[in-house]
């Protein structure tokens, strides 16, 4: 497969050197969806007269102007874009919003261009991306159609991957934006809950849900994140944070730094994905880290709580009075996993929350002892046949290193390792405490240098990106980037 | 009623000229304690030989060597001391701990003094203090034995008034440490909920459980507070602060700062409770405070959620095995109350803990206008007869303007403020955002100086209290003080 660069230092160049202008790009964006057809990634692409008040609005601005200025993006469909249903990957639950999500609104007004919205599993109830109603169909995987894209964001990733869109929004509850970025070779940044506002997204499990970001560069992802995180009042969930205040900017790491990684006996990965592992810990050393044996049975188990406890009560919440009117609306896994959250109690939910309150305490100190954490993405690439043969025990074992994440109120981001002998991608995942999301990034931007691989599944060479100003002085606590 | 002043700055000043030693302290106040006799007050009192190895362990020690050296205190019996009984109110709840609890440590480590466990309302459930078994009895109000002490920690607060002991530990989830001190005269100080350590303690609610601190002054509270505020890694629930590092110190207020009051349709107090807020209005204007009106709708929501929603099946957790094996050995009020936790569901707390959020969100914006919210502490003293005759509901009033604190991450501190011309003592209630627990502290300080209440029940004149370093410039953001 081949595909468009559409990386943001790419299309800025070209925007600057006059060779291309927005308008120019979406119109051959658009002619290219309509060679394709019908395409599974999206729910719904926008027309070139629903696009034409955003490209409108660029006029007289430029790069110089706006930081996402000219960038086409797509739109998990569990996310309002004002005036297009949004269908939560149910058409029965679709509703068309009046305004954007913030998220989506910040992108826009920073010049980004929404081309669409994309598929998903349904009401972002999985991590295969296989769960979607027939109405819209399954998206292959960008590298290999046989196997699954990943998900719940399946279609944003895709996208990105197959060069469509130069970023996407997903969503990330319990894996749905970093397992889908590890098949399909992108970063998939899983900011800290509350960084992003959720205002206007279809809650999944509304305590620990966040909009996540898919990237063909750490760089794009950090220009994103820059955008995106600005504090809304009226989300209940948002939290204020300045990374300025904090210390933190995007940089190059320190030239010493700790990284922990999980005794081999607790990855659980196929040969593939140990491979990445070693790779990834092969380049963090080359990079000035030190590995350090840190035993993650805390995280596990906490990870273990999420679908084995009262949280998915919250999923059940979501859509509660669609899932009690019309069951059937549902696609029938989506429909067995959430109907298990009538179940618990609130003494059930209590105890669960006292139970990762204890896990937490444990993590957080063995979080302590690094600078950063080094982990699988996910254990393995299922292919479509694997998954439908084993629909739920096959997600389960994908959200092993996943799950925990957002319970636990980390930062974590996916990166890619490798394109495997078999053609098709893995990675690994990089976490932290909350709001270590740019220490992330530029460990991130340090690997993606050395790696070097090709952008998402497009085939194309990985834009020469100029170097940064260094982070800070031995650790990874690094300051707003310009 | 007359007694002791066993402050800290009466009794060091006692021990440092050499006219009074800790050991003849704790005489004298045994010889009392037995002259009383029986006295619902205490579960348990120490013994003579229980006593030695606490006074023993002041040999060669001296206030300058032991911030609390020779302070004795009481500890609300739902808090562990090694070897002595915890009841929390249940004969048949009792067990027997091996380890202070962690809180009751730092105290004896510090040279206070254990003298004995005291009554509360079982399982810190209720803010009467009338909701004791018969084999306990339940203590008269320190300054009239026909109104209720206060509750859940209605011993501590009686025997601090009446001069038995320094200072007292108690708890407060709802309102158990600041409604007792107000009918007593006393200090009331709840601090924000993880700066102490909730190790040893028997859980009401756990995740918004903290163990609260009775006091005579204002600088009593925060010498405990300051030996008790350590950060204790093994409980779950735990936070690290440093005030120092946060920039607070207790001290002098600043010359001018503005304070919230709600406004007085929302008060529901009665004459002598409203008679106590226009006096605190008019204290702090004359120490420069700026009264500015916050509507408190938001707090007041929160508030109503405590009952009305999924956290009473915290209580149900918190003595499950219990109340399923032995339903009868619950005082029938309290297990009324504690049952209903057995059915809400998981879905009712998450549906709860959504819109504490939103409470919470909108209660945070009316707190940022102002540098201190002032309050009632709650909105009448009740006789034990009216009690008696509708046990729940007019312990549900009492909460009203304490119940939503800690659901809402406030720190508070209930201040006397008057004794009426009925006798009976009255106060207010400072609040502020977690961690503003100096803040408080301090201008509590200022209104204590002004007021020169007796201390307590004891009809003893307040010490002369020597002059502060003033707190900073122009906000009630203040430093650790030595």
């Amino acid at each position: 497969m081949s595909g468009r660069d559409l990386t943001r230092f790419t299309l800025h160049a070209a925007y600057r050197s006059g060779e291309l202008t927005p308008r120019a790009l979406v119109a051959k964006l658009l002619a290219e969806a309509a060679a394709r057809g019908s395409d599974p990634t999206w729910i719904r692409r926008l027309t070139v007269d629903e696009l034409e008040p955003y490209l409108a609005a660029l006029d007289g601005e430029s790069p110089e102007t706006l930081p996402l200025y000219g960038l086409p993006f797509a739109i998990k469909d569990n996310i309002d874009l004002a005036g297009i249903p949004t269908t939560a990957g149910c058409p029965a639950f679709a509703y068309v919003p009046t305004q954007h999500a913030f998220v989506v609104e910040q992108l826009i007004a920073a010049g980004a261009i929404p081309l669409g919205k994309t598929n998903l599993d349904q009401f972002a109830t999985g991590l295969v991306g296989e769960r979607a109603p027939a109405e819209y169909g399954v998206p292959g995987n960008a590298f290999d159609p046989d196997y699954i894209p990943g998900g719940s964001s399946s279609g944003s990733a895709v996208a990105t991957a197959a060069g469509q869109v130069s970023f996407a929004l997903g969503t990330d509850t319990a894996g749905s934006g970093r397992v889908p970025a590890c098949f399909n070779n992108l970063f998939g940044l899983k900011p800290t809950v509350g960084l992003l506002s959720n205002r206007g997204v279809v809650p999944a499990c509304r305590s620990i849900d966040t909009i996540s970001l898919f990237a063909l560069t750490a760089d794009d992802a950090q220009a994103i994140l820059d955008v995106a995180a600005v504090f809304d009042g009226d989300c209940a969930e948002a939290r204020a944070h300045d990374f300025a205040i904090a210390g933190q900017r995007y940089g190059r790491p320190p030239a010493h730094f700790r990284f922990g990684v999980p005794p081999r006996n607790q990855w659980q990965t196929d040969a593939a994905y140990s491979r990445c592992m070693e790779t990834a810990i092969g380049e963090l050393r080359a990079l000035g880290g030190e590995p350090v044996e840190i035993d993650c049975t805390p995280m596990l188990e906490a990870a273990r709580l999420l679908y084995g406890g009262p949280w998915v009560a919250e999923r059940y919440h979501a859509v509660r009075s669609l899932i009690e009117r019309s069951p059937d609306a549902l696609h029938p896994v989506t429909r067995q996993v959430i109907e298990a959250g009538r179940a618990p109690s609130a003494l059930d939910a209590f105890d669960a929350g006292y139970r990762l309150s204890e896990h937490k305490r444990a993590a957080d100190r063995l979080l302590a002892e690094v600078d950063v954490m080094l982990a699988p993405t996910t254990v393995a690439h299922p292919s479509k046949a694997a998954v439908a043969a084993e629909p739920v025990a096959v997600n389960t074992r994908l959200g092993t290193w996943t799950n925990f994440m957002n319970l636990l109120d980390y930062s974590a981001l996916a990166v890619p390792i490798a394109i495997g002998e078999n053609g098709r991608p893995g990675g690994v995942t990089l976490f932290g405490p909350a709001f270590a999301d740019l220490s992330l990034l530029s460990l991130a931007r340090a690997l993606e240098a050395r790696l070097d691989l090709p952008l998402g599944a497009t085939g194309r060479p990985r834009p020469a990106l100029p170097a940064l100003p260094p982070a800070g002085d031995g650790t990874l606590e690094i300051a707003v980037c310009g």
